[in-house]
């Protein structure tokens, strides 16, 4: 008598040709690993997980908007706490995690990284108290600047400027520690969610303030003023990239502007290189600028003549 | 004898400074709540629920494209009674949390929101099939508008300017029964997913077609014609925002661009203040448009001396 | 006695008024669909499954970045083929789905769209390992091409152009082998998540770069070479598109620029119609070009005049 | 440059000797598979479905009890008829995969087997308003029977009892249909949720009542009259099976006993071979009976006796 | 031109005659509402939702064992604390709904009976510390009852008695401060999981125990003093009901025995009707038990003559 | 301006008295805890954990029937070694946190646990194919035992019996292999679903058949040989408990009884103590055996007599 009652043989049995495709990604596989010497499995931090963290660290610090709106006075710190202990034991093994990639490659052993991730975590979690009151600056910033605005909580829910400002002072806040693997992994996540992409190693101040958003791009050595403005498709970027005697790229050296307290920027502006731009001073839309001007400067597209170039004639 | 044989005590007790870290949190929480007088807990809405709430409303407007393929003829209205039923309760009760945040302060009790959301609920549900007939004509606006669409299938599917248009309408008609919390989490949504962003202030006409769409902006009071075309990155914004004597900006009056019909706008082109482009006029990509434009122009950057500016040398 | 107790009668009975919603609902599908005679069900791929199978297929492509970290030599190969073999099961299926769509209409029957999904789903296994090595190539330009770039595992991680262009790949082979629906769905899945929207027709090189990406555009008939590195909001798109005699727009005629070679393409640049970029050049940012230039050419703002442009005066 | 940067090798290599005991189990399958004929895949009825299937025809029969407690007048015929609609679409295949295995060797073909399964299926649906007129006479028992019933709604949700007959009438029309592979599968799923263990072959009157359950057994040939009623660990089975000259045992012959109307069986009884129990009858707890009793029978251990056997004295 | 490709007309169309059967559950629905007098729709309790509450009350009160298992001592209270916040929350709104099927017909509005959930539910949060000194005598019981056991943590998660002693305290609980309902739910949870029945009215003293447990029955009336101990298929229920003069059932009088101190009653024995067991009594296996017995007392099946009754016997 | 627009503050403050509660479950907890010595957190085993890993061992053993049923011979392979390690790696795990409950409290350090987890997981993983060889030899018996059966996939999905002696056998080997505690929470798994509670350390040989299962208890020091069968409700336990001088029960020695080859025992049957049931022998339905019984014997309740015991007399 047979138990199993399924014959797995004839036709289907070569659908795929499995094994032949999985012996070329073996070799595919093989050929781009002709250096090996670790000799151990390096776990990668967890895009998911920690998406997951950051959205609990939002509910930490926002928890009637980002968490549970049921919170009572009773309550809130329980809540506060649990989810706080919870989200800092995911964090600090995703912090483990991302220092096998970033730290120098003759580290200490594991168990060292993980005091490390330990200390990291812990330093982040008692910088929070600070990182929240500058996004109630952030908030407030959105509610003065957008004559669209009708509240407080639909520029916590409805605005994806502050979920990328939001995102970046947590990310901000991790690359200063120590932990750039994990900063960058959340700051792409909130480029994903809203288009904006922030290098974590900016240094951005309070009371800052997107609009729309989509397109905006800052540069990882950019350093943004208090009360700056910024409109979609910004991009505050490098000019060029020195290389080094043998061609390769020299990292980390100051390429991106600096921009001074309370200026605004609007859409589509592309400022480049380590330019400084002066407080108080205003970019037109559309402007690429490559070279620092003072404070209080109105930088615009010459209006007239782009009214040339705008050539309005009947077809 | 010991029932619980976890030992919590020792060197991880103070893994976190939990205490100290949630107490500053609420510190940081009370300097901001300093003004209370509500006196009860206010539920925001869920961008979670309204997600799910307008993917549902999609599979009522189109069962077979969003809904179940494998819809009947005897079995599509029971599909479509039983979504728009769970969909309409699940609704009204998002519309009367965002009336908390929206109506006016002394507005009268919860029972009269709960009748309130009814009406408005109620009042969205007749529409659905009139937005349902304005969405068919973008559907076959983008179908005769992009040489590279091969099916309505692959436009319904695989086209970002399909949602963002559905959702706006949606969200128009919200905002338009007096739910605007709740339509500008609907056009942040389509926001997230696809790159464009609509206020749903905005009135658009129909055969309406964005394509590719990343960038778009088309602000609060822009007012669109029929047949109207737009491409990536085409902002319709406002120029300046009018701030009253004690410096806050005034909210709510005519800023954005009237666009007429049968209207083109290419990538790129911002479109700021509110001007009217009349209707057939063709506006370039790039182009910086702050001055009306009568019917049948042909805007665009004055190709000659462009060509000057795009420089083509040897290195 | 009663078995049920709840009175469905009373006040309640009309809240939606779903009947007459519902019937509105219908005259506007019956309205759309005055022409019947397919006299079957097609059932639609599905945007949620493709998502699902394009991310285990990446994970069969880079087990320990995209499936699981912890994989050893003992069980690489068996995660590799199962996780291949349920996913091109369900990949066939929607193939299948998507020959509904695109095959001619007077194709034969659905055993033969099931053999030909089966055709297609098993060249396409073929083709994985050279896709693979294609990838391998993108992510060391990436490396190369990005000063602020740290470790091929941020790479693979944290940078959305990554994702563009693995999910293209995938779609392009799709495309060619004759599934144009999935491989569009792909690409949209791909411009949902990234912000760049590559059609799946387009051809490109190996070691192709896109540095934050949102905004980009490439159109269905570009071809691009080796090592083109391009950044956020590059379209490189159609100039026009020619109608036939009735006025319908021509579908599939070369319409998408030619980039050569080692070309490097700055953000917001705009490239239109079917012009070729010789091998070696450099098109600066927000740069609109419509020409052809050869070999070795250094395209930009003409910078001189562009200052005078962007006026920086006091406020 | 190498791309993945995990070293497989070393120590873990072999943690588990994957290849060693998947060779094993391998040979252990091709043991059992020694004869093998039928040249193609079988696919098994899915537990999980018919479990969900079952689910949802519960709330089909009871909407507000088992479905949604929120439906009025307006909807309830549609979440029913959408409702339905779903779950006999998902019966049919299931019905399709148990024919399978249940229908002759020799059968048609695989379309043949869903021509069937359509007819078994829709036979079904028709039967479905008798089942539950059914069902509310053996919940009206129940209500009548237990003294500690207070509501309707508590036998409908807190009584196993009921969903032990709610899934036997429904395994029971599957089983006269023509289904007994999935009949036997829906007993089974209700024996693990209650413990009680009803062959879908049963035949049982209307206002049947079991009370607790819990160790109940009702073989495949019982038939049970109206208004009879059962307590916990009731046995009504076979006394004996019936080997043929081979020594197989017979299958399907009547060896289960017949109880009539109106009769109650207490705690622990056990009824064994095809005996009749008259009308009326009461059989008394933890009795052994395997002779016919006429009706109006008060069968019961002999309590004289019995006071003797069970005694009581100072330890 | 069309936009729905799909004909839903043809074969298919009444493939299960849905109309039909929509119509037959209708008929059958409206015959057994032949009394309607409410006027509202009562939301029942969900089996699911008092499910998730009991799972989490059982991680308040024994949180590393059934909650998580990484607490410490600077975080437990606030796992505690949240958890049992959000579990009050949600169960009062379950006490509610079960309060509209047991409270009178007369009662108060719903916000009334909201009020009185609200005050059960924080009495029975008041009770939960004396629950918990209960429940720690039983494990103790437990651990010392069985030769068995080998830890307190395998008692905790895998003895069923303590899973169904656990629910019973909860459901007890609240059948004493006025939600009979919920705690019948409660029970019968209990009961699916581990096959005891455990009626919530039984009152049940310290250091219970229950071994292997499946088929335990305890009647609604029945009362238990300290230290008693169960084994599998033990009854201690009615012997007979009595009816008032209209022949319906008299609910609520004594009907189930009292079991005094430490008493211990062995497999399968049945005991029946209001009588009382003496403190330190044992009754065995299969007993049948309808007569008080005084203390001390050793119940058993007279040996020697069983030892006729099973006669040992070559075949 | 505030940022929160919550009021926490009020009526609602007190609503469950949070604080008293969470302090009054400290307390409680801590008087548990009176003695503290291990200076380390114990995670327990997971039972949902467990409850997945058996699901995925059993998909290992019989992947057609218990994971997927359109495996191909290509395919089975990648499936089982993908399945296989997986699960392994969960399971030594698990096994590791089990360990710290059952090995001795001076055990060496954790290192040393998880190396002994992976001996044991290891072991376990090669004892599998002759575990399955085991299992296909109690399908056939069951097969072969119940004339109901009627067809070896019935067998597989439909009697709880198969799942038991599945989970007892995967059980048993790591009971034997040391991981008790684990053991200990498969068996309790396999009694939830099954109503049929065996012992990990139970032994029992081939072809073993249970039918229908509700209420079978076998004790830890149970023996059973060849081709056993048993039905619903039979209890191999233990006589009595021998407490050593202090009046604990004294743990391990044998107690249960031990059942020779080709045993049939009826259901309801009790059989106590370290007896021996001779092979061929048959015990009847409701036995109580506490005496060994030679080869051949047939027990039964003594017919004649029985029937005096049951009266069946006219009410």
């Amino acid at each position: 008598m047979k138990i199993d009652t399924f014959d797995l043989s004839g036709a289907r049995a070569s659908r795929w040709n499995l094994d032949a495709v999985i012996d070329g990604l073996r070799v595919s596989r093989e050929a781009a690993h002709n250096i090996r010497h670790h000799g151990r499995i390096r776990e990668l931090p967890s895009r998911e997980a920690l998406a997951g963290i950051v959205s609990d660290l939002s509910a930490v610090l926002f928890p009637t908007h980002y968490g549970r709106p049921n919170l009572t006075d009773e309550s809130i710190d329980y809540f506060v706490g649990d989810t706080l202990n919870t989200t800092l034991n995911r964090l600090t093994e995703q912090v483990r995690r991302g220092l096998l990639f970033s730290a120098p490659a003759d580290a200490a052993g594991e168990a060292t990284l993980a005091e490390r991730a330990d200390d990291i975590t812990r330093a982040f979690a008692a910088g929070l108290p600070a990182i929240r009151a500058l996004l109630v600056s952030d908030v407030q910033a959105a509610f003065a600047g957008d004559p669209a605005a009708t509240s407080v909580a639909e520029i916590m829910l409805c605005y994806p400027g502050t979920i990328a400002i939001l995102y970046h002072r947590l990310a901000h806040s991790l690359h200063q520690l120590g932990a750039p693997f994990l900063a960058r992994l959340i700051a792409d996540i909130a480029h994903s969610l809203t288009g904006i992409d922030i290098h974590p190693g900016a240094r951005i101040g309070a009371s800052f303030f997107i609009d729309h958003g989509t397109g905006v791009v800052i540069g990882e050595t950019a350093i943004l003023g208090q009360r700056v403005r910024l409109y979609q498709a910004v991009t505050l970027g490098a000019k060029r990239f020195p290389a080094d005697a043998s061609g390769a790229l020299v990292k980390g050296i100051p390429r991106h502007p600096i921009v001074e307290d309370d200026v605004v920027i609007y859409a589509g502006a592309t400022v480049l290189g380590r330019i400084t731009i002066g407080a108080g001073s205003t970019v037109g839309g559309n402007v690429w600028l490559t070279q620092s001007v003072p404070p209080g400067s109105n930088v615009s597209q010459a209006q007239m003549r782009h009214d040339d170039c705008a050539e309005a004639k009947p077809r």
